[in-house]
């Protein structure tokens, strides 16, 4: 059994607490944090765990043999970067830095301590149908993958949504888990802004599309659009030379009424993914019980800063700017 | 170009005048009939063509080639021996008869008479989809046929439908394609009642569920329900010894809105068969310049009345009966 | 952490005992008994588990709160009752018993316990698919369900396979679900015997359609096909007063590729209901960790073996006979 | 009834006659003309009509009202501009003319001659598909449109084909559709090209990405496929401010066979397009019969060709290049 330290309990830090409580059978959360200290002292009551105001104290407590970071973007850099000082696993919430500087620290003082402690919450991997897709590349299924249409819609987004968010937020799931499927790194990257939707915010870039080349030629195309008006909906088709995969849309029941038959769409992502996250907890506690995470790395990590940073420069230019990735160190093979 | 007279133009008879004029191009309606008279002149008027009182009229009528019989169900059998007694090609809409011993001296006539003259509208048989059922039976692609399930759903019925109606007007459209499908005739049939749909008339059994055996022990179902509340749905699964045949959905197109995903279905059956009826008519009028139907004949016709009037004996003793079809003879095979 | 002890380590059993060490967060699996002593004592091993020659000793072991029981079918009641003497929870793979005279004993032997104890292994209600069916209902989706269209498919059977299997151990699972989707008993049953299917068992009836209908007139049609050559597959469509609803295909990736547009379709009920005997055995602890289980009763496992063994009397009997179910005692209800 | 003269009996010409002679009832074709005189004189046969070695023959023909022009695509400007000359109706097949100075003498031809003439074989625009999508859009169903995700497949290439054929014969529909979809002029065009296939021949750039934006901001990515190796897939999502509408797979019957479900996917234009085809013939002779045409205009010939020179100008230069149309003449509007 797993004793986690959890800092962060905000939504989605409430919800992995939950998560390794009552769902996943190898992980127990034996001390949270979390910088609103009532909300903080609620959670641990409600757990029966200890609390710390400090993520750092949380970090140092012996008891503590992991930690799971859910805390504000700007601090998830801070606090990885201490787990890896103390020797700690952490399983960090996306995106691991706020810019790849920052990644690229990570990676330095993980590579520095000499072991693969940290694991990046691309929960992506984990969902059955990104998995099958993989799966059939790999097999051949369609020849070699030449081309990706891809899309993420939110239904609509918060107030204090900005256009770099639509990129390094939302679109960093699609550039890590893209690269993921096709099991090779970026070359270049353009965002074409769009006609923008009346529904979002004045200003606000909506929706965005995010274009992709790979090192081999493969071309991507992402629909990035944070007020789809209808539900979250993830879409991806790849095209190969033989054939195409798609991902499914959800099992919903099929209902014939008023004239037509339908099908529900979720309105967020907590049901669209609710299974790959607890995949995603489910194998991080058994790989670290065989040693060290498997999963997305900081390398991983570092590398989907990479491409969203030189996507938000490339949308300014409004050119294509290379992605300027270095080779994956042995260390990451 | 075969010169063509119509009894009846109410509108279904309006409808294949049109379709003849516009649409059909081996055909030229050159006269009507229509027992309320002011309505049929109209007709006559619009299309430029000659107006007779009297179907016997239009029947005898030298310039009429080929006849079509839209008129009420109870004097399609006077009208379609006419027919053969003047030795003119006539296409009779379902059902030929009003009962199985009317259909069967039509039967009779016919053979008397020496020629192929008669053709049913059970337009199904012209539609793509089961057409691509038959197909794919006949090629073995599942095996011999086990079941079929299917449904016949209207939005909502007349204020005038009954009971008997559900099987001798819209399940008998059923009791011809799937006896087509097959290929081979039925041994024996039996009606479920079911709890009776709110929406429907008061005492009208609706839905009612038709079970069909045939001669080689191929189970068939059927929902005949007259009240779908939401549309009009036609399906059909064929289930082989090795695998399924199912009838498509029309293609319409897809829209995501709302938080759902959804695909319009028709309300009626002119649209969701507009193509078969078409078909129907061009390969009716290829075939008579051929020689003779080589569509539904009077004997499908008899032998579709037959079980239809079987399955209201058998819905009322509550049981299944036999269904007495005396061998096909060889001047239909 | 509910102790449970295991009763039976074939294939259902050790996919459970698995289930409940590596899945299910509530329970630990303490003991274990099988008849077959090597193999039991390896899985003990496997599981670092205490090992029990008789199921009775493992029920009497004091460390062991709750039983599961996956033996064969013959061997179930008499478990269970012990279970019940000893004041043990107990969640019994389906079916409860042989026969009704069997369940009902249980059903006896338990309201004279005066506790519920006993859960009998019907996973489907835990399927996503069929609980979303079960919430429209019941919010009025579609008024009152009038008829319900199913089809249980097997890839292929065992060759000890019985007809009267394909009823009460196939069959009984949609005995079961639809009575539980529908919230009524029912009144009357019978079966249809299909021409056979060649690639099935000399003599055993493969396909069997079983007709069902309820106390409100509700009508029912269920194919249980042992050999349907492609897959496992499960289909049910409810039809209401205003519309239909029907059970989702699995979400499989859409592959075009060779002409075609392509879905797998699972080969067992391992892959199609593995979330739903997850949710089964987490809703059985916690249900447990607050008093009672709430799962499907006694009860209801004598209502399914009642109407299971009605429905092969009237395959023999080849006419309908009424399903002759007690109203349900107040304990149960 | 139109008499018709068609100039090019190659395979698509030979399918407009028969369609012409078959399915439309508004023509008849009186003349044919084909530089192969051979295979000419043998349709002329076929069909009961006179033959002229020389397309200006036929033109000139006093009997030929209206005139079809199935040539190689470099004589089509020369022909239509001979129709103009001689005032009579021309529907010539796409492209207009083999650059976009080609099309614009016939415009300055056509409105020199003060009298629309011309109609542009775009035979997606009576597509049942592409006019719901048409028409939701202009219901508002969607809010406005801000993206379309296209992509034009072919199952294979012939083997003179060219990488600027994949957008000026392929693309080109692609071109005017989503103009005609949108209701708005292109701004500007940029192609992406991507990994070779290796079914493609050497040195094609197969496939290629169109991406085009409208004057008021809507993106389009289009993929050009001529090698999919799996069929002729015509796909197109629109997605709208509240919504998205999306271009249905044509209506096969679904198959469960060997572990999957499955669709037909047509393999090429002929039956994918048939009923679009049927249906610009008929509306066309329609409209000559109520005085012109009414379907794509040479401006519309015009303005794709232009779009087309101008992507395959912005391929060579790999950056996005302006699309320079004048405003639409009063006389097109």
């Amino acid at each position: 059994m797993l004793k986690v330290g959890v800092i962060g309990c905000g939504m989605i830090g409430r919800d992995h607490i939950r998560r390794m409580t009552e769902v996943v059978t190898g992980t127990q959360v034996v001390a949270v944090s979390e910088a609103m200290v009532e909300n903080g002292r609620r959670v641990a009551a409600q757990y029966g765990c200890k609390f710390y105001e400090q993520g750092e104290e949380l970090i140092a407590d012996p008891e503590v043999e992991a930690v799971v970071v859910c805390t504000a973007d700007d601090t998830h850099a801070r606090f990885v970067l201490r787990c890896i000082a103390a020797g700690k696993p952490v399983l960090c919430e996306k995106p691991l830095g706020v810019s790849a500087e920052e990644c690229r620290r990570i990676v330095d003082a993980e590579m520095q301590a000499g072991k693969r402690l940290v694991q990046v919450g691309f929960m992506r991997r984990y969902d059955r149908g990104y998995r099958a897709l993989k799966q059939q590349i790999e097999q051949g299924a369609i020849g070699e993958p030449l081309m990706i249409h891809a899309c993420h819609r939110n239904l609509s987004h918060t107030h204090w949504h900005t256009s770099d968010m639509t990129i390094k937020n939302s679109g960093i799931h699609e550039i890590d888990v893209l690269r993921w499927l096709l099991g090779e790194d970026y070359e270049s990257g353009q965002v074409l802004t769009v006609k923008q939707n009346r529904s979002a915010s004045a200003g606000l870039l909506d929706p965005q599309i995010m274009l992709l080349k790979t090192k081999s030629g493969t071309r991507i195309d992402v629909e990035v659009n944070m007020s789809s008006g209808y539900g979250y909906d993830i879409q991806c088709e790849v095209v190969g030379e033989q054939g195409t995969l798609r991902l499914p849309d959800p099992a919903t029941i099929v209902v014939r009424a008023g004239g037509a038959r339908s099908y529900e769409i979720y309105d967020d992502w907590s049901k669209r993914f609710i299974e790959a996250y607890d995949t995603e907890f489910d194998e991080w506690a058994r790989s670290l019980a065989h040693g060290a995470p498997t999963g997305p790395s900081a390398w991983d990590g570092y590398a989907a800063c990479l491409a969203a940073d030189t996507l938000i420069r490339a949308r300014e230019a409004q050119q294509p700017l290379p992605i300027e990735l270095p080779e994956t160190p042995a260390f990451y093979r």
